[in-house]
């Protein structure tokens, strides 16, 4: 079911706690560009290094590399985004706002309720001009995906990593759309950060990877604390596929400004489309030697790729929570993603001795774990606020702390506190957060 | 003194061990572009995190964000970029090719030895176009640093963290400049990853604070283990000063490349310039309330600037050396950089046991450090192939190793080894890197 409301107190929780700001604010903002605060900047990085994790770290195959935004066009030549890269547009002859034709239901202005034009091609690619000229010759674009990056470069990869097939070669970064209608707020953003891996396969397997992916990606969702019922997999029907597509199958989460099932991940099997035509217009072979068969061949490439926004926007969602009971809004983020960690305060910040103490302990803890410091207003109004951010654990300093060193650890979710002592606090946090 | 030489062995190791390739190269690559491979990625990330560490981990003051690319267009109005951010440019009558007039020594063109045209005016910032019309009233441009980001979300900042003076406001991220230009590999780039903190102080200590992060940032290329004969000061002259910068001072590094010291990081006294002109073009009230003085003021900011691939490219020149004694190159990174901090070697690939027991210590090792496994060609090759990436460690698994869990941990830059348990592996190296 559709929650406007409650969507819009993500909005608004995100913004006035430093997690997501529209961009230019102060010029009036600038459709489809955000700017992240300081805590969205934290929970972003906490999502990629989950991404890494998984994808890099835990395996033996991946390696990442970092390719540019502005690439030689002929790339985007060679792999059809100059041609087919296209999204219909139609516009409302009496408002002239114009409609990504894919978005509507009907032919209808949603405003006005008159027809709209007959659509028309768009390239949703950022245009730019490389050089002292500005003219066709000099035309560039800002990546629309970052899998490009990585096809151009697999020749470089083979030759100084000399991979076995299945490996994969992935990549996180900028990527930039100029879509027709951006909206809802993270969800359709003009500016994004893509995380793509592009996992190469012999041909035969090809299907058995895909699966082995879909099933993985689908995990880890559900590993980030996502519950089942607010995830979906949806295979895309053969006439929705992009170009370069054989299949997709996307994983979807179940977003409240829709109340519907929306796309987060996409799990494509590009087949040997990319590498095939840079293979043919750069006339650089991009085959791979199979030392077995001792033949040369294009493998098949199984693609994962995310923009980490729409996973953002999907665990501010799943985590958002209001406890009517205690009046206060809590993120219940899994302590892996919450972007601040413990929590330290005096009980009372007039109390030298206390806030000693209590800057002491938080010292020692801010070296394991992202930490704030906070000794101003009453002790209830310190843990809402941490509640609302989402911070695991609250550690308060009080007049007993004094006499044995014991504190308290209060629990975010359960609001429960249990009395500890201060030397035992970082083996404590440790086992919870593991 | 210029060594052209061992610049260009630096650019072609980078290539051929996947640090750095020429982006699109497969095209004939793209003047100014470079995609970073699996170990220029691991190092960059590095890096990145020295820094992170130097000013904001250990520190209690500075908060990360993240702000986009592109920004509203009134940002650069503003900001002045759009009318003073200027290079001048000149072109050879004969080749017409064009010069950056600060590059040149004399107007005489290089190559073909005739007078250049007079200079004129050159806007580097990139431009695009935001929504679906492509006219002066959507152009809009790429961020040619990522310090107005910051600017424009200072009130943001402090209504959601309510901070006091001094305070920090940090960002990580990509920024362009179409350099009339570019050249010296990593020197000069197109598109380059910036660093910059904007330290927000009290206008009448902003001296104390200048110096302060002048001393704190020549140390930190120290501490990454730059020695100190090849870094300098300069103090930028008046007169060659940004049109917002009341002082600047530069770190220099002696790159082979010119024989010089050049730039690598910027420590500008931006004064109350940026806030003061974003609050009267955005008619936000952008003063600091301070609660002392009951007054409201425009802070000084302190900010020290930096291109991560500057940096890069000083790590590269610093830590390359040929040891013609032993017939290897070596990149002696200190291990905190390293990309690979350890290698496990089986000592023969054919002997199952050897083979079994490597994979186990390189499972055990590799969820602490990042560790790769090999098993190709001779150990002795193995070894240079590590030294020719920085690794600082080398764990060998010999028949030793299968009847007394011993193994031999050789040192990168003398090439002696001793033999331990493997036990005391993970222990022995935290204490070496550390």
């Amino acid at each position: 079911m559709r929650d406007e409301e409650k969507f819009q107190k993500i909005i608004s929780l995100a913004k006035r706690k430093g997690f997501v700001w529209p961009s230019s604010e102060i010029y009036g903002g600038f459709s489809g560009f955000y700017d992240f605060g300081p805590l969205g900047t934290l929970l972003k990085e906490n999502l990629k290094n989950e991404w890494k994790k998984s994808v890099i770290f835990q395996r033996e195959d991946v390696l990442l590399i970092d390719s540019s935004i502005i690439l030689n066009p002929k790339v985007w030549q060679a792999s059809g985004h100059i041609k087919e890269f296209i999204d219909l547009m139609s516009e409302c002859p009496k408002c002239k706002r114009r409609f990504k034709a894919d978005d509507l239901e009907k032919d209808i202005c949603p405003e006005c309720k008159v027809k709209l034009s007959v659509p028309r091609k768009f390239n949703p690619m950022f245009k730019t001009f490389v050089g002292t000229l500005e003219d066709v010759s000099t035309q560039a674009f800002l990546r629309p995906e970052t899998a490009q990056g990585i096809f151009i470069n697999f020749k470089n990869v083979l030759d100084c990593f000399s991979k076995k097939l299945p490996f994969g070669i992935a990549q996180i970064g900028k990527a930039f759309r100029n879509e027709i209608s951006p909206g809802n707020f993270l969800f359709r953003v003009r500016e994004f950060e893509q995380i793509e891996l592009e996992y190469f396969v012999n041909p035969k397997e090809a299907k058995k990877h895909h699966n082995f992916w879909i099933k993985e990606r689908f995990k880890w969702y559900q590993n980030l604390g996502i519950s089942k019922k607010n995830l979906k997999l949806y295979q895309v029907p053969k006439s929705d596929l992009a170009h370069y597509s054989k299949g997709t199958t996307e994983i979807h989460y179940l977003f409240p400004f829709s109340g519907k099932f929306e796309e987060v991940e996409g799990i494509a099997n590009r087949g040997d489309y990319d590498l095939k035509v840079h293979h043919k217009h750069s006339k650089v072979d991009l085959r791979y030697f199979d030392e077995i068969s001792r033949k040369k061949f294009f493998p098949y490439v199984i693609e994962p790729s995310l923009g980490i926004e729409r996973v953002f926007l999907a665990v501010l969602c799943e985590f958002f929570s209001e406890d009517k009971e205690r009046n206060r809004i809590v993120l219940k983020f899994p302590a892996k993603i919450a972007p601040v960690k413990v929590a330290v305060f005096p009980l009372l910040s007039n109390k030298p001795k206390l806030v000693k103490l209590a800057r002491k302990i938080y010292q020692e803890l801010k070296k394991e774990f992202i930490c704030v410091f906070d000794d101003s207003g009453n002790i209830g109004k310190r843990y809402y606020r941490q509640d609302e951010i989402g911070t695991p654990f609250c550690i308060t300093i009080d007049f007993q702390s004094l006499e044995d060193d014991t504190v308290t650890l209060r629990d975010r979710d359960t609001t429960s506190q249990i009395r500890c002592h201060r030397n035992e606090l970082i083996k404590i946090l440790k086992d919870k957060f593991s």
